[in-house]
């Protein structure tokens, strides 16, 4: 009768959060996952996989600006960049916007994600693929912290929930693998799931962090798409402090001359402000390990 | 076969939010809207009006919190508040926690809402109903400002979606007669709706208000049971600006041993700072009328 269909987000129990397909783009068991990129009229070309929204390219600026900059704009000369996951690619296209970054090693460990995305969402991520200082390996982001010899001022983990192929990219291990291949002064920013409808994995995620890395805190955005409150991004740093006055953030932003839809040096700071439910969830000391 | 089912909320076009109801408990036609209450494993109890969700038991504390405290700690010794809306109740009882309030007038249009919203979540806004400052008051809410010679410190309106009978909330003739029950230095917070999914009401919403007030904002929450990322609450006065300092926030909370699950005085500060998208969706100027 009509191609429309609707696609379900089952990631939490009890909850299902449903977006209207005015066009199914493609549907395919990839070797790590179920995939579906499809057409919705407010958030427009949508990535799901295993039954979670993954991207939308209506606000893929919201996770993927804020995901890069905070880091970025805080370390303030970051040369060398590595990202595990993020398939989509668009942290990569953010990263990308900062001059000092001078390479980008992309650890993803489904070549097909990568793939779609390049066809279904060159309206974001295109700039990536004729960035010379992008490097994209398929691998395993676990393994590969595991056994590098290179090192890196920023390190971000976009990764999918911790289940699946994203389960191992919240563990204290992993965490302790990114310190050894961080440069002094050196930074982790990890996707830490949601503190309200995934509050056990949140605060495992959190014990973890804060059990690698003498500095362990997080920050939250609010992403359209995906439901049920914030989202936590993660924040650890053998030296690194977040709390960059905004005035030197606002500088940093100023000379490179970036533009952001999200990302402001307020929000930058104003992310790190916990409610109270929230930062009861986190653990109360670090061990500098 | 079961009595499990599922409940649609169905604001969005092209968005169906769904909670597995494990038992319902209501469900009927009021004299202004449709009604169901159940209950669903992760957020507890749920209220949903005409499709949309109101509230649920396991995530109230973040929007009424943040409702109550911000300009009830940022007034620092408001007398007299007005509820327009507020039906579940849950939102006087964050207003009642301030020893200052000597009177709170709530005008609910619909009498069912708050007589349901009694017998089913008593285990928040039962207090309400022995406190001898609380006055509810069935009736017009836009009537009500247009009439009344009484005077307000705050007034909070918590309404619905703009659409059906919460929509004169959101207009500027609402807002210019919330004007004239002020106080002097009293404040206007109003829920604003969501920046990102209903970007053209938010927007309208915020131009009424700068219309209306020379002094016209916004802060942002994330509620859980909200779709579509921030919510956005309005704030508007004729001299009481929100940016009050943290350390003066902080000691007028301990002066009344204020307990929160959301809201803190650095949380209060850090929801004033509006992505780049929402501060572009502000009208440039208000009145000054």
């Amino acid at each position: 009768m009509t191609d429309r269909e609707w696609v379900a987000e089952t990631l939490i129990p009890g909850v299902r959060f449903e977006l209207e397909a005015s066009r199914v783009l493609e549907r395919r068991k990839t070797g790590h996952q179920d995939l579906v990129v499809f057409e919705n009229e407010l958030f427009g070309r949508v990535l799901v996989l295993d039954g979670a929204v993954q991207v939308a390219s209506a606000d893929e600026f919201v996770y993927h600006e804020m995901m890069a900059h905070v880091p970025l704009l805080a370390h303030g000369q970051a040369k060398d960049v590595l990202i595990i996951g993020g398939g989509d690619c668009g942290l990569a296209e953010e990263v990308l916007k900062h001059p000092s970054v001078e390479r980008l090693i992309q650890v993803e460990i489904d070549p097909e994600v990568t793939e779609l995305a390049r066809k279904y969402f060159a309206e974001f991520n295109a700039p990536v693929f004729t960035d010379a200082r992008f490097r994209l390996q398929i691998g395993d982001g676990a393994r590969y912290v595991a056994d590098t010899a290179e090192r890196f001022d920023v390190v971000l983990v976009d990764s999918t929930d911790p289940v699946g192929p994203g389960k191992v990219l919240f563990t204290e291990e992993f965490y302790r693998n990114v310190r050894r291949c961080l440069k002094p002064g050196g930074v982790l920013v990890t996707q830490s799931s949601n503190p309200f409808v995934q509050k056990q994995e949140f605060a495992e995620a959190m014990r973890a962090l804060a059990s690698a890395f003498p500095i362990a805190t997080c920050y939250l955005i609010a992403v359209p798409t995906y439901t049920g409150g914030h989202l936590a991004l993660g924040w650890a740093s053998e030296q690194l402090e977040p709390d960059v006055p905004v005035q030197e953030l606002a500088r940093r932003a100023d000379a490179i001359g970036l533009e952001t839809r999200y990302y402001t040096p307020e929000v930058h700071r104003a992310a790190f402000a916990l409610p109270r439910y929230v930062a009861e969830l986190m653990p109360k000391t670090g061990h500098p390990a």
